[in-house]
């Protein structure tokens, strides 16, 4: 499945802040057909770190998309039968617009002159693609992680563009834990000089103090099992302590590796905007309780979370499907068990495609009859 | 309760690296008094980032110690009945022979050729401090992290000298995410361009890298629990937010605050080092299992372990309860409950002081008899 991204232009985005951004752009990628009814439409939204390349092939690099594994003939989100799209989100750097984005009034990159963001920012530059796309109510919404929390904010910001929403391994707020972790990675990026303030395009990037950020989320990712089993205290090359600081556990020679190849891919402003407006997200913002936040909300809904996800545990989604139940609304939620902690919705599909395949189906064949 | 830093000094220490560190000095407290048998000398051991002064007001500095909710007349650690005393471990900068100190061969702070050091390292140079105070066997040797490693090296070191063993939330072995938490912060210093290959001696420190490694730390000492009820997504002096990259939630001010304040009491190159030692933590090291690494130790041990600590989590600590028991030796063990994470040890002492001080009790009573 060979994919390409598209781009599609917009004047302007009224943002949160009350700031309009203008002109805005949005990458994105699409598998299999639209129906005539236009009625198989599956948006997916990705996580902190992904973008619009979910599956298939890319024509342009040759890599494979970040969630193949759930998405193509067959799979999970079944592209022989819908139709599948995925947004770069708002504040990204493949494609969307966002901090390494031209600012129209001066010519140079925004940098740290692009507004601040926020997730129901996301979504509402996500809905602005759905519109062009002629398609107004989508089958399915689904993701992980940030990913989960723009599912959240479609279904009560856009409830009759919904037929089902399938939040994972999410929030509906973000915790002080989260909050910190996210924050320990900005001051890793802002404390590297060559950040310069953001001011880094076209220089020197801060390579190391966004490898160190990316590093701590790779942490956050994992369990202490997943770990244990992946990496335990081999050392790297040698049988014996080489009683120097050289990357000598196995598990320290992955974290630098992952944070070194993650600097090639991603930019540091972008994740500074795109780590605040996780920490920005509380449905439950200005409203008594999570039940009001999410009474306009009418999609079905399917909740997934891993036993091991200690970053967003389950006890995180079970207080939404609370909120759901107590409106009475169509809820169903699974605890899967598995041992990648926060990275299983990524990696540990099996049980997640049996799941959210049958759900998928039975909410097609309601939606049809 | 005042207290001085004491200094003692040493010709030399041969290290588990091959090398020798000569000559060594080491910084210790105590409070109490020695009985004339000599038998109520109780060793407390400090964690990462702690020091010598462990209890009481210094004299110095007008700062209470560490554990002085432990340490005192009628505490836990009772100073009306016994002699207890506290050392700055070796690598350390509050005192002690660490990267900091004097290299006798160029007349300038070793900095990174301050050679690698163990924890059995630690406990070799304490031993040379028990000997030098004319102790032939510790009442009591007790501390929590890293100190609890000591306590478990100390009680296979030198079984004749440790009538009883209180390792408190701690490991027989480090675990692939403790060192992945640790390089992380490692990581973070070595970033700082300020960080020089560790000679910023004299010149601008690290404070960058060394605060960043700080706040991963914090984050890893609480839990998910004690930080949403400590800060929650509470704004930190406005109701609503900023829309910029100040430290708007408490949650982030907090970590700001002391990471920066860690930077004024603490050597980067210290950080390095003593994380470097707790990483090449293990026991089993050459051992069949941990059992048989346990083998050579006779004291009675008291282990203890809180609910909340995901960083030095209660299966940690039952490993080492069950290698004890299959070599029926005399083990105690009880898991705390406490919101605090790993903080519990030095926050949460109230069930702890009772069941520490009882111990102690008998083991004296016993010792006596």
């Amino acid at each position: 499945m060979i994919s390409e991204t598209k781009i599609v232009h917009f004047d302007s985005l009224r943002l949160d802040s009350g700031e309009e951004l203008a002109p805005v752009q949005v990458a994105y990628e699409t598998w299999g057909e639209l129906n005539a009814a236009r009625s198989n439409a599956i948006l997916i939204v990705h996580a902190f770190s992904g973008d619009a390349h979910a599956a298939g092939v890319s024509a342009e690099t040759g890599q494979t998309g970040w969630w193949d594994n759930m998405i193509g003939p067959g799979k999970a989100f079944d592209t022989d039968k819908y139709f599948v799209l995925c947004t770069n989100c708002l504040g990204g750097c493949r494609g969307t617009t966002g901090p390494s984005s031209t600012d129209p009034a001066t010519g140079a990159p925004y940098a740290m002159k692009f507004p601040v963001i926020t997730v129901a920012d996301m979504v509402r530059l996500q809905k602005k693609v759905i519109d062009h796309l002629g398609i107004r109510r989508l089958l399915a919404i689904s993701g992980g992680s940030m990913g989960g929390m723009q599912v959240l904010q479609w279904a009560v910001a856009y409830p009759e563009a919904v037929a089902c929403a399938i939040p994972i391994a999410t929030t509906a707020r973000h915790s002080a834990q989260q909050i910190a972790f996210n924050e320990v990675g900005r001051q890793a990026i802002m404390a590297d000089p060559e950040w310069c303030e953001g001011n880094y395009y076209g220089k020197t990037r801060p390579a190391r103090g966004l490898a160190v950020a990316r590093m701590v989320g790779h942490i956050t990712y994992m369990s202490d099992d997943s770990m244990r089993e992946k990496f335990g205290r081999r050392l790297r090359g040698k049988e014996e302590f080489g009683f120097d600081f050289s990357a000598e556990f196995e598990v320290e020679s992955y974290l630098r590796y992952r944070g070194s190849q993650f600097v090639d891919r991603f930019d540091a402003n972008s994740y500074l905007y795109i780590t605040k407006a996780m920490d920005y997200f509380d449905l439950t913002l200005g409203q008594p309780s999570l039940a009001a936040a999410l009474r306009p909300a009418t999609a079905r809904f399917l909740l997934i979370s891993f036993t091991s996800d200690w970053l967003y545990p389950s006890y995180q989604s079970l207080e939404i499907v609370r909120a759901l139940r107590s409106l009475n609304r169509d809820v169903a939620y699974c605890e899967l068990p598995s041992n990648y902690g926060h990275d299983a919705f990524l990696v540990d599909v099996a049980e997640q495609t049996d799941i959210v395949r049958g759900y998928l189906a039975s909410t097609y064949r309601e939606a049809a009859a």
